[in-house]
């Protein structure tokens, strides 16, 4: 024990007591001075210019708080936008995604999955905002997911007739921004997918419904742009085209995996493309798990490459295992939207993604839909070290369980080490329930005679043909 | 077609056209008179008095609101306790556990669990509230577990240094009280197990620490108690001896499965016991999935009957599925308390929890660890014929899924339908994990050495000896 | 290595040098010398008086003759009777199942599941009792299981008209013995339940066919009697005062879990009323795993004990795991017959069932349905030390996979050893399948109309019921 | 019920009376004149020329004989070879795979898998041989697998010093052509992969390997040539080379599945190249299971036709399932060669082989290692229809399981139909083991010192090294 830690008043620390682990050091038992580390065989880093292990009680009080590892706020910082901090090597962490979140607190309906909650429960929507900066996210992303006009009056959703799209948009703008002060983070407007598009409206009409919420965009004055969720690269240029009208940087990624997309353009012509209608920072989000979409992600890569194009990588995964998803993601899966829980990754699930992530060179990480607060945080302590801090949220959770050492039970107190999760295969108490489930292939895209977009309701009779689709493809169900 | 439905202006409507189904009418595809029942091979019941399929457009507007089937508060209702409410035949529904859904929201740390957010976050304790509150809970619980003076010492958990138990015992009282005058919910105050029982320490000290909590409880002028979390049915004894001090009426809930208490006291003992040291409600609380604890409430309820008792049930069981499990319930799975996701019940298993604990008689019915708002509002709607409204969470969420009739694919669609949901069987997409896991069994209970109350953290030798036992009885982690 | 391992000429070693292995040693790669023991970090064991390593060049070929560790047969030996055998502490092995073994083969048909391949085809039936014997099974069971004259004419089976009981059991009794000769196998002939029972005929009809299947086995004199697979202990009771009449040494096994029996007789009455009716043996054969199995015998065991009576155990599980069953048994899961495929057990499962059932005071261990000859051959290298040889079958089989050590690719040379297999939990490769099946649960029982006896075969009136049937209980299947 | 199905005397019939089942009709219940099939919602087809249901009865007996749907032999059957019999569209049915099989039966050691037994226990080779002639198998593959003189004398594998490789393959050829005598059946000769090639030997040298074997073959005058299980196309096209020199047909496959040969030679190249050296037919077996071995031979058809040439197709794939193989196959999973059990396919997994590899156009379908008769009977029984006849083996199996109608329990009855099997989704019953493996993945081929030829035993140092290495790359099993 004869290596000196690094300082940690103040900030993470590595360990550089037991080559070659180089963890990053969290709290120790009690939050004090010294740290636990489990790598390498290691148990414990004494504190720089302590004798020893320092009284526990003394360091739960004045002296833990000197030694503060987590930055809880920089309120103070001077402005520097997201292509300035990308430049300088920083990492962005994104936020998780809200329809879901807000679908299991209440707020968001699964189907329309439209974000009417902004003006509806402005209150929920700040709320998981906070969270998620807590949780280490350096993005606050408005909640405009679907928040089109026609998106907002389809297939029986009248949202948009009681609540305009301009509304929904503002109210996102507002609270997304009122969070970002609370912290040192950044406002990303964003613009989806349209039902217009799969109706196979002109580009003009497509192009007016997202020009319509970068009116509102601009006028908030969001610090960049995300045009996300797209099926098909060219509505996604269209979308970039008309956000690059702004001036301010613009994100692009598609919801596909490492099949490209839904008409066939293969994943690396997808950020091609991307890049090349104008996108600053391109990748996936959604519709496929963090393996699958880091693959698709290592694609993208390559073709840009092979392009000689250069852009920023971001990748924002599903929370869900989806091992055996097809092309057309997890929207397939039978399980999904409402039993999709077997499938929820763990936070030592998120760990690996992350540094996998930052190890393919990206550097904006962040999440969609079954994120979490604790799977962001997650991503915060796994790359705190490369960031320098640890997350505020950190301060309930020291690193790799190792607050698990105040447990009741000495055999949940035996689990504070990261040897434990890190191998951790978790069961499922499923006894009835299949390994794997096969996805529906329906193989309808764009133009689709049921993809049209439609004001009213499904009616009874298109839901029985459905039904009965369901029943033949399906066949287990019955 | 002939059988006319129930009226359904401003309230549930049940499915009479086909008998033998019963259902509850959710609202159907567009929020619009007509209602959906998949069960029995019906489609559709009309609205009574319509002459056919209203046009969705028109239901869409006006005539969807005088149709409301939810009910968003009830402010001005006249007062009505607990018991009266139990006595007059209506259902409580409980709320969700708060340590584990706040935990994932970054405000409260495993390992210790302690409420401490109520003092340092109340924002976030009161959006939880609210949200349960919307999901049909008639009882805001005090976020008051393990907020007894030792627990908030012990381990090397320091928050006592910082913050007094009562502090944080009256900051719960107060977020609970808010919220519950925002509908027609009762505030309950509770208290759980003490590491000082665990610690052999005697009754009266015991009782000592139970009747701090209470003092607040009476301060605060909460509507009823409840004593939950216990091991042992001694330590139950003592909180229901001291909460039944103050007149208020007393609900005892212990941790237990059917293969009783810790101690050996079987499940139906406990029950005898708890009612005659003066509960008023008994029953079972976390550590088990619903399933096995509604066997332990059956037996718990032969138990009552055997001894000519009578006392109102209660059951508020974990959201994780927890078929392996062993007398010491989940806390004893490998996977506890950081990589249970897989065993999330889905809102498709409360359904099925909240008809079973009804059928049997049970009318207090809530949920533990795990349980988010959603589980929560599936209760509510599984229960919403007999309660005779849906709660106002069901705004943003239609029967059995038939919201999603709105979504853009047709396959999904195609699910807007009971049959699909209530057969679901969910895979998991973990190729590597198994089925079940083996529960760790060490076989230590109150009075055993390292369940030994202890201020300080658990030193470093500890760990290792407690890291040796861990590999020698697990093997496989190694 | 200073200690010295017992002399491994000609029979098995322990290895004692590694406290507290006391593994038994098998051959090491190239059948030489020395030994591989990978217990307890332990690598080799060296031949005692070779003063290292013996070149395997040399082992090869003549010293490793000399070193035969296996016992190929015992022609010779003096004859001595089963309870001679037991009373001198010996281990009896016995065979497997001839049903299952066959039906793959080709010979028995499922369903009837009737032994008429013992005239059909001698020569199938021989060479499965040579693989038996060669595997270490010390006896020899005549096939003659459903061998009696109402079974043979049931359900549209006509075996009867074609071929009589009698006959049957005599070539069975026949291929037995010839094989039995060589080696020093002993002959036991069985009985097994009736659909005369199930039909509700008589106790003097009952034992009427019982008496004239041990008539053959009187006549062609086998060497003790095997009462088996009994649901009812009534009926088995029967068997047994039947069988006694010969004087010959009568064993005793029912179909049964810890459950009891089909008419609610508790498991260790079920042993105390055999061992009453004169029963030398007792024990359970069939239905259930290992492990199910053995939990049933210890309630035998203490069944007996607690009445005071003395008698030897045995016990004849299944080759499937069954840990999902109700009491009714494997018949109960929906796999059966014709999908068990991913339930069968491994050798190594056998070595840990041929452990604990020794352990348990068991002598007399064997198998049922699933057991191929390598899983009695494990079950005779589990016991090979307290045996002192090793089966004939080993010749083909070097302990706990040190026969890998010869395979062309590393890292399948890398799993010559104990530690990998012991641990091993296999995989199943079945995506969509899942981990458990819900067991049908009919609840019928003797005398129930369902299991009346019927020459006919079933008509499809009745099949069409009973698909109807079968559809309402499985719901999934649907 | 107006339409006549086709006369059933004498062989197997069409079900034509349900538009478009089709399905081959097996014996229904009491081997009667009548059929059941269950597809397409028909129940049973009545006999031609009957004025209704026979009566049980006397189906029974004489008359049940008449309409022997099973061809046990055709010994006297003028000579046809294979290729005249491809030539003609005769579907080939393989045998399974030899050293599995015996392996289990206790006359072939895993590791080295040498055929010795040829000489050792040729009773045991024999009986086999007659199960798969019975099944349906219309060829008898000589048991010559790993007979070269190099792989008799590997790793410490001494058989070439005790039994020369002539004298083995000379006994396998007669044992073969014994039993191809007592039915319709081909004997094959057959070559494989040698260490030789592995170990960097010339081409001259192992064509002088693959020669030796070929001059028994000659000697002995097998019907035609197969060079099986080669991981390599180049020394598979030595072996061809080779072969071709007897002027008898020759048919190659290889161990290989989509990705390719270990050398990087892609699927379809290699069937184009086995062409080009003078393969008559090519194919795939061993290392994977049916589905992607069929995928494989997609592979190779599309080569072929891309390629312009032309050549009958084989396929001989595994009975275990591997979806989670590597490039290696199931050689590189954890569980091979000692816990395969709960992959092992069912026969209704055989019929959707089967199917599938007829509808592929393949004419040659057998099995390799996992393969017991019963499969083949499946494969025999699949293709039925198309080849006019059932094997003999079916005789004691009626289609689909409708010999279960004979089943003592009612609900087992219930499960006499196609629809149930062929939905079955079986259970493993394994509560601690995962659903799928993670393969090892060494990474080692042709030329790799672990893989050269080596005459003695691995030393333990070699074993030392390797159990490192494992433990280092598997991580889990430590």
């Amino acid at each position: 024990m004869g290596v000196v830690p690094q300082p940690t008043n103040g900030r993470a620390a590595i360990c550089n007591t037991h080559w070659p682990c180089g963890a990053m050091l969290g709290p120790g038992p009690g939050g004090a001075h010294y740290k636990m580390c489990e790598a390498g065989g290691c148990v414990q880093v004494l504190c720089p210019g302590a004798s020893g292990i320092k009284s526990a009680a003394k360091a739960g009080t004045a002296e833990a708080d000197e030694m503060q590892p987590v930055r809880k706020d920089k309120k103070n910082a001077p402005y520097r936008g997201l292509l300035e901090r990308l430049a300088a090597g920083e990492i962005i962490i994104g936020d998780g995604g809200f329809v879901f979140a807000l679908e299991k607190r209440g707020y968001v309906k699964a189907g329309p999955w439209t974000p009417e909650a902004t003006v509806e429960h402005p209150e929920a929507v700040r709320q998981l905002h906070r969270e998620f900066l807590r949780a280490g996210s350096t993005v606050m992303q408005t909640f405009t997911f679907y928040a089109s006009d026609d998106k907002l009056m389809n297939r029986g959703n009248y949202v948009g007739q009681k609540i305009s799209g301009n509304t929904v948009n503002e109210a996102a703008c507002d609270i997304a921004r009122e969070v970002a002060n609370e912290g040192d983070a950044l406002v990303a407007g964003g613009v989806s997918q349209t039902p217009s598009y799969l109706s196979n409206k002109s580009e003009t009409a497509v192009k007016a419904i997202f020009r319509k919420q970068l009116d509102v965009f601009v006028k908030k004055n969001v610090d960049f742009l995300i045009a996300e969720y797209f099926e098909h690269v060219e509505e996604a240029e269209w979308a970039v085209h008309v956000m690059k009208e702004s001036g301010k940087a613009v994100a692009a990624t598609m919801c596909i995996g490492p099949e490209g997309d839904m008409a066939g353009v293969s994943t690396g012509d997808c950020a091609v493309r991307l890049v090349k209608a104008g996108a600053d920072i391109v990748g996936v989000n959604c519709h496929f798990d963090p393996d699958i979409s880091l693959k698709a992600m290592k694609l993208m890569k390559e073709g840009l490459e092979a392009a000689k194009l250069k852009a920023h990588l971001m990748v924002q995964p599903l929370a869900f295992h989806t091992p055996d998803c097809s092309k057309q993601g997890f929207i397939d899966l039978p399980e999904f939207p409402f039993a999709l829980e077997p499938r929820i990754a763990t936070r030592w699930d998120m760990h690996k993604y992350a540094r996998s992530a930052y190890d393919l060179g990206i550097r904006y990480i962040g999440g969609c839909c079954g994120f979490e607060p604790y799977h962001i945080r997650a991503i915060a302590e796994e790359l705190a070290t490369e960031r320098g801090f640890l997350p505020a949220g950190s301060e309930k959770h020291d690193a790799w369980g190792s607050c698990l050492a105040m447990h009741t039970k000495p055999w949940v107190r035996a689990r504070a080490q990261r040897a434990y999760w890190e191998k951790m295969l978790p069961a499922t108490g499923l006894p009835y329930s299949p390994a794997f489930s096969k996805p529906d292939s329906w193989g309808v895209t764009k133009g689709d005679e049921a993809l049209i977009q439609q004001v009213e309701a499904t009616s009874n009779d298109q839901l029985k043909d459905m039904f009965e689709k369901q029943k033949k493809l399906a066949g287990i169900i019955a």
